[in-house]
């Protein structure tokens, strides 16, 4: 008998069915027993009332895996409105050493920490799997946006020879008996990427060495990376970006309603055009003084609270970030030189994704390395793909985990991380 | 005016267009020019006549990024059955500094190293960049279809705190001021996550520190990894795998169509059931001692040899490797337990894959490891998995590089690469 899921017993009333799943919840009364089962899809309400089977589950602790052959029988009562009763129970593996934590309650009991110590079964938890649900629909709606625009996937290095990009903050490593780098981002390498495909984008792990042990910071993250040629300025990259979120949304919609309903998340609504406003605006509104060189946290609130309040929007962009804060490759405005054609998009009052139109002349970079006392030799190889030929282009990164994160309500972003990496965890 | 691509042109006979890109080849001859402009969808040829912009094209070298407004007029002799005549040229950057090597030949004549070394540029040959794309299209089918089979896609850390699966070959870094190690792959993590998904798959990269110089072998590649739970045993997970493979060549097929014929390549049919022979058996088959614990490359070649002779078919799965040389999560066969429920797949006389069924109970590894001589320690938080309950399950690994190597005929996985990592090669 070919084994079915739980949502699917409703299409089953009447007949005698095969389950298996992990024990999700034992109630064991006098004379019957409850069993919840939880498999991939849901959970099943399992009702054992003949003696020896009952007897039998006092040795089967929650978290064992077992199959079930029992009656469905409609109850509505019961969870999706069924049932299985006359079961017969099957360990597939020795007994469960149960979770440290109860998996049935709904919410875990445990502080972060712990949860992290004991991710395996931690992450078997309704709330924490639909997290990770939704951030997998998330990732193929990127996707899939991308590859209906013509960009293709590429796969770039993680391990880089020279520490470029930002001095600081890179992991170092034993390559053969020379040292070199854990890459901090795709960025140079999308870039080359544009002379071969024009559009591209690529999903990763990047590294960061960050010092900091914050809510929203992790050491390994996953990049949601894409950059377009032939662009006229930043506006065709924020253009695509827009459709880019939409789509991941949507996605989201679609392929994780269940884990959505579970963590209570309701996907927003991305206007056909985001709100955009300059720097300069952003510090005004803010009531910030103008010549405050980037934006602190409690001005993004401030412009995020005026994008919902004046726009009824989640999201909105802030343009023309000066340009000495912003990495060597950006674009400055031709209009206003000091200010970028750089972004940031804002979602519920935090920075989640970062873009903008880059440089694409050789000269150019010679010239933005030389202003910022940086030697042209670490880049030798990245400046070759401007010397041949890059059109005008721009592109984008949006943290996977941040952008999860601020989708659910998680306040850490180690809450919708299968296995957090930073300072302090290495583990599992 | 609204660019097009060069693969719309046949569309707008007699009409004026604009087109951009890269001046692919520049033929100039006394009182007229031809451009060849390649984009992203191909190439364009464009005749240019009038004297001053004829003379122009004399400062524009190839590969400098141009854009081009001209009337699109029927010529069977050229490329698609079109031409652009009466081109406005408007160079979008620099003049070019030249390639190294001529990128509008059929093939590259640069040797494999001088190709490498100049990665953003030589990529950008219609042959090399083929590849790629036959790379993204096989990506994508690998997650199409496991998506429709309910896997969920996950990411894991590529940065582990101890060197296990196999202690040497692994790339050692500084986490924090500690010792860290670059992941060899996900195994651990997937296995784990059947526990949470029963079904998961990643498309990442992963390290090895292969000390070998072979036309094979990459420091860093991507790695296709799919697990799945509630398994009979090592042939349901062949059937996901062979699934897998189809789904991945049809997508190479509808996706990368251009691409293949760029490259002169059909992906091969897979039948519905790939031929499989046990371990014994294809000793038998090469003709090697029956001690012979493992397959050489020959024995593999005449194994494939069999397969295309007697099944006409580029794909055998070898089933019940020996034990002994199988890692230590290896599932034995419960008939034979010296042999394994591990299995190779080859394709065209390599091996292509990697998997098999795992062990699933807590005590099987304690047991496994004892028997190795390994400490217990390194795996604590993979093993309290297992202690907490997870199914029968198994899953395979595809090497992303190397099998579409093997499809389009590279003799040397970094053909297929856009920036490889080996031994030698930290940059471009």
């Amino acid at each position: 008998m070919q084994r079915i899921l739980s949502t699917q017993l409703p299409e089953h009333v009447g007949a005698i069915v095969r389950v298996a799943g992990w024990i999700h919840r034992r109630r064991l009364l006098k004379s019957v027993a409850f069993l919840i089962l939880r498999d991939a899809a849901g959970t099943t309400q399992v009702v054992v009332t003949e003696p020896a089977a009952r007897a039998a589950l006092e040795g089967l602790p929650e978290e064992t895996v077992v199959e079930i052959t029992g009656t469905v029988v409609a109850n509505p009562a019961a969870p999706a409105g069924v049932e299985l009763t006359d079961p017969r129970v099957r360990p597939l593996g020795d007994p469960a050493v149960p979770s440290p934590f109860d998996l049935f309650r709904p919410e875990l009991a445990a502080t972060l920490p712990t949860q992290l110590d004991h991710a395996p079964v931690a992450l078997r938890h309704p709330r924490r799997s639909a997290a990770l649900r939704i951030s997998a629909a998330a990732t193929a709606g990127f996707r899939t946006t991308l590859d209906r625009a013509r960009f293709t996937e590429i796969h770039t290095p993680k391990v880089v020879g020279s520490a470029t990009e930002s001095g600081s903050n890179v992991f170092t490593l034993d390559w053969f008996g020379r040292p070199a780098y854990l890459a901090q981002s795709p960025q140079l390498y999308k870039q080359l990427m544009v002379g071969v495909f024009e559009r591209v984008y690529e999903v990763g792990p990047v590294f960061r060495a960050e010092p900091h042990d914050t809510a929203r910071h992790l050491a390994q993250y996953t990049s949601l990376d894409a950059e377009l040629g032939f662009v006229a300025d930043h506006r065709d990259v924020m253009a695509v970006l827009r459709d880019t979120l939409a789509g991941m949304l949507a996605t989201v919609d679609e392929r994780a309603g269940a884990a959505c309903a579970t963590l209570g998340v309701e996907p927003p609504a991305v206007p056909a055009e985001i709100p955009a406003v300059h720097f300069t605006e952003a510090l005004k509104i803010a009531g910030a003084p103008a010549d405050e060189p980037d934006l602190a946290p409690a001005h993004e609130r401030a412009v995020a609270e005026w994008a919902r309040r004046e726009h009824g929007c989640d999201f909105v962009f802030v343009t023309g970030y000066p340009m000495a804060k912003r990495p060597f490759y950006t674009h400055p405005d031709p209009e206003r030189p000091a200010y970028s054609n750089g972004f940031d998009l804002l979602f519920r009052g935090v920075e989640l994704v970062t873009g903008g139109q880059r440089l694409h002349q050789h000269a150019d970079y010679l010239a933005a390395l030389a202003a910022r006392g940086e030697p042209v030799q670490p880049y030798a190889g990245y400046l070759a793909g401007f010397a041949h030929g890059l059109p005008p282009h721009g592109g984008f990164a949006i943290g996977l985990e941040r952008f999860v994160a601020r989708l659910v309500g998680a306040a850490n972003v180690r809450e919708v991380t299968a296995f957090p990496r930073d300072l302090h965890r290495l583990t599992p």
